[in-house]
C-alpha cells in the first residue's frame, strides 16, 4: 500500500505503440507501485492507440487497451495524461491540440511536430491551462530541456552545443577510428540498426535541426522554428577531412550549435545551426563515441556543463517520457502547472551568413614562390584573418592546411569560392568548419 | 516593461554574502528583467543578513539592505523567499527553520546540513506547506538533484557514482599527470586556491559525504545521512598507487558511489561510501580533470547518464541557486509547491563491510617458488576470487599486482590483514577499490 492509493487513479492514455510506447507500456506496469508513490496517487493506462489491433508488438497491452480509435481515446473522460508518440505531423498534432481541448496534460516525444509548430501547441497548452512537456524529444533519455528551462533559469545561456544526433555520430566516429568512408560507415550503421533504410533524416541532418530549434527556443526564450536553422548534413564529409580533422588534434562531429550573438544593431540575435565541424580532442564533445548524444551548455554564471548519455533508444526515451509523466501528473493532482513556453526575449534569428564561424580549409596547390602570399591574399579579399597556415608536402603534393579566425559565414564560404577559382590551386581538398576553440 | 511588472513583487532574503551570497546579490541586479520576465513577477532583494556590516565584499549591497539581525529578517513580512549560504550546521538550521515557520520557501546550498539534519528540515518544509530546494548542495551548478528527483522519476535508479569534490580530484589529477606525492599536490592546489588552509573535510571525504547522503537519499527515496556513508578520503594515496593504477590502464579518483544492493532478506538496500577509488581511463568520469566535478548515474531505463561541470565557486553556485529560486518563486505565485522529501522507499542502510566491491593490491614478495599459490590461497582463504595477477620485476623486486573480483568489503579487507602478516610478503605497497568495470 502507498500512500497514494487513497487518491482517485489518473488515467493515462498512449498514442502509438512501437518502440518508445511500448516500453512506456512497459514501465508504466512495471514502475506502477513507485510510480504511485511518487506522484501520489495511482497511475493507470487506460488505452493504447495504435494504427493496426493485430500488428506484432515488443510487449503485452492488456486486454481491451488497444484501439484504433485514437480520437475517441483523447476525448475520453477518464483520460488524464496523454502520451504521444506517434511522431510525425499528422495525425500527432490533431490528436495532441484534442487532448488538451479535452483537459488532458500531455507527454509528447516529437521533435518534428515541435519544431515546425510548437508555437500552435504551446498556445493550445496555455489556452487549456494544461501541460505540454517533451523531454523526449531531444537527446532522448538526457535530462536537457528540463536543466534548460528551471535548473538554468537564474542564469544566462549564451550557447548550446549538442551532438543530439546517434547515427551521424556513429558514422563519424567509425570513420575516424577505422578510416572508413561516409558509405561504408553508413553501410555498417545501417547493419547494426543504428540507421534506417532511408538515413536522410538522419544523414542531412534534419534530425539534428529540429532538436536544435528546440533547444534555441528554450536556451534564448524566443521562438525558433526548424525553418530558422541552418542546415549541412555529413554525406559530404570524406574521409580526407576526417584525416584532416586528426592531423590538427581534432575530429570531426555533426553539431547542433545555439548561439546567442550581436546583430547588427547590436542587440543579441540566435543563431542555430548543424552542420559538421572540427573540434578540438580535447573538448569534452570530442569523447563521445559511438551512438552516444551529448549537450555542451555555457552559460554566463554556470559557466561550462555537459550533458551525456543515450540520444535514442525505445527504453531510454521512455525514462525521458515517464519522468515528464510524473510531473504533469503531480501537478494534476495540485492543479497547478509547470512553467509554461517563455518566448518573451523574442529574439531575431541570425542569418546563416552574417553568423561568425571558423573555416578549416585544405587546398592542393602547384608549389612555387608566392603560392603562400596569393592564398592569403584570397582570405584579405575578404576581410578574413587566417589563424594558422600549415604547408605539409613538397612538389606535385604540395598542399596547404589553413585555419581561419571567426569571420562572418559569407566572406569565408566566398573565400573559398574564390580559392577555387585561381589557377594555383589545383584543388580544395576539404573546407569545415571549426569550433570549439577560441576564435 | 515586463508582464512580471503587474505582479506584487516577490521578497528575497539572503543569508550570509560571502564567496556565494555575494554572486547571488549580483545576479539578482544583473538579471532583474529576465527574472521577472521567467517568475512572472518581479523579485526584489530585501535583505542580506552578514556577520559584520564593515566586512569587506565582493559585491556592492544596496544601501540599508544589511543586516545583522538574520533572525529578525526572516521573520519579515515581506520576505516570501529566503536564500541560505551561510554554510554550517547552526545558526543555519535555526534560521531556515523560523523562514518556513514564518511562511517563507527556502534555498539552501547547504550540504553538511542537509546531510545532517536533513528530515528535520524537509518535515518543517512539508509542515509549513513551503517549498525547500537545493540544487547548489552538489556538484555546484550542475544540475543533478533536479533530474534525479524529476528526470528520473519514472525510472529505477541504480548507481550514482560521482566525483563530487573539485579540491581532491585537482590533486589526484596533479598526482597523475605530473607523478607528484600528495603534500606536494596539496600545496600546489592550497596556492591555486582550490584547497583551503585547513584541507581536512575535503581531503578527507567528509564533504563527498555529505554530497553522497544526499544524492542516495533523492535517488533511492530512502532517508541517508552523513553518518551512513563510509568514508576514506585520499590522504593515504601515494604516488605508488597512482603509478599503479597508470600500469593497468586506469585514473586514481575520489568517488562518492550509493547503489541499490540487495541485502540478505533479497529486498534492496543503499550502499553508500565515499573513498579513492581506480576507474578505467575509458570510464566517462576518467576524463574530469583538475576542479571539475561530474556524477555518473545508471537506472535501468535510460542507461547511463553523465552530468559535468564546475563543482564549485560563487558564480557557478549562485546559478543553481537562482535557478532554484525561480522555481519556488513560479511555486510560489502559483500558490503550490514542488515535490516534498520523497523517503517512500524507506530502505536499510548496507553496512560497508557486507557491500561488495573489488580490490587491487600490490605486494613486494620473495621470488622463491610457490608464492603465487600462497597468496592466491590467501584470497581462497577469504573466498575472495582473483580476476587478474601480474606478476612484475624478478628477485629482489618481484612485485605481485592482484585484482579481485567483486566479494564484500570485509572479507577483501580481512585478506590484506592475512597478506599483511604473511612471511613471504615483505610489504603491501597498494590497496585500493576498483570501480568502473566489469565485477
Amino acid at each position: 500500500m502507498t500512500s497514494g492509493d487513497k487518491q482517485r487513479p489518473l488515467g493515462v492514455a498512449v498514442l502509438g505503440c512501437g518502440a518508445v510506447g511500448s516500453q512506456v507500456v512497459r514501465l508504466l506496469a512495471e514502475q506502477r507501485d513507485d510510480l504511485a508513490a511518487r506522484v501520489g496517487a495511482p497511475v493507470e493506462l487506460v488505452g493504447v492507440a495504435v494504427r493496426r489491433l493485430d500488428a506484432p508488438r515488443d510487449v503485452q497491452v492488456p486486454d481491451g487497451l488497444l484501439t484504433t480509435d485514437a480520437h475517441g481515446l483523447v476525448a475520453r473522460d477518464d483520460v488524464d495524461l496523454v502520451v504521444e508518440v506517434i511522431g510525425g505531423i499528422e495525425p500527432a498534432r490533431s490528436l495532441i491540440l484534442s487532448a488538451l481541448e479535452n483537459g488532458a496534460s500531455v507527454v509528447t516525444a516529437n521533435k518534428a511536430l515541435l519544431a515546425e509548430d510548437g508555437p500552435t501547441l504551446f498556445e493550445a497548452a496555455a489556452k487549456a491551462e494544461r501541460d505540454l512537456y517533451y523531454e523526449a524529444a531531444v537527446a532522448g533519455a538526457i535530462p536537457i530541456l528540463r536543466p534548460l528551462r528551471e535548473s538554468l533559469a537564474g542564469d544566462r545561456v549564451t550557447r548550446v552545443l549538442g551532438i543530439v544526433n546517434g547515427t551521424t555520430n556513429f558514422i563519424l566516429d567509425k570513420m575516424d577510428t577505422s578510416g572508413a568512408g561516409f558509405s561504408e560507415a553508413l553501410e555498417e550503421a545501417q547493419e547494426l540498426g543504428y540507421a534506417e533504410a532511408d538515413p536522410t533524416a538522419d544523414v542531412e541532418g534534419f534530425d539534428a535541426a529540429a532538436k536544435a530549434a528546440i533547444l534555441a527556443s528554450l536556451a534564448f526564450h524566443s521562438r525558433v522554428t526548424a525553418s530558422d536553422v541552418y542546415r549541412e548534413g555529413i554525406s559530404e564529409v570524406t574521409a580526407a577531412d576526417v584525416a584532416s580533422a586528426r592531423d590538427m588534434g581534432s575530429v570531426v562531429k555533426l553539431l547542433a550549435i545555439c548561439e546567442l550573438r550581436p546583430g547588427p544593431d547590436g542587440q543579441d540575435q540566435v543563431a542555430a545551426r548543424v552542420h559538421p565541424a572540427m573540434i578540438p580532442r580535447s573538448h569534452p564533445l570530442a569523447s563521445v563515441r559511438e551512438a552516444y548524444n551529448a549537450v555542451f551548455v555555457e552559460s554566463e554564471a554556470a559557466g561550462q556543463l555537459m550533458f551525456y548519455g543515450p540520444g535514442a533508444g525505445g527504453s531510454p526515451t521512455a525514462s525521458a517520457v515517464l519522468g515528464d509523466l510524473v510531473t504533469i501528473a503531480r501537478n494534476r493532482l495540485a492543479e497547478t502547472r509547470g512553467a509554461g513556453e517563455s518566448a518573451y526575449a523574442d529574439r531575431a534569428v541570425q542569418p546563416m551568413g552574417e553568423t561568425r564561424t571558423r573555416y578549416h580549409v585544405a587546398i592542393d596547390v602547384d608549389d612555387r614562390a608566392g603560392v603562400l602570399a596569393t592564398v592569403a591574399n584570397a582570405f584579405a579579399d575578404h576581410d578574413v584573418s587566417i589563424q594558422t597556415v600549415r604547408q605539409e608536402g613538397r612538389g606535385a603534393d604540395a598542399q596547404l592546411v589553413v585555419v581561419s579566425h571567426a569571420a562572418p559565414d559569407a566572406a569565408l564560404s566566398a573565400t573559398v569560392d574564390q580559392l577555387r577559382s585561381m589557377d594555383i590551386v589545383r584543388e580544395v581538398t576539404s573546407v569545415m568548419r571549426v569550433e570549439g576553440g577560441d576564435e
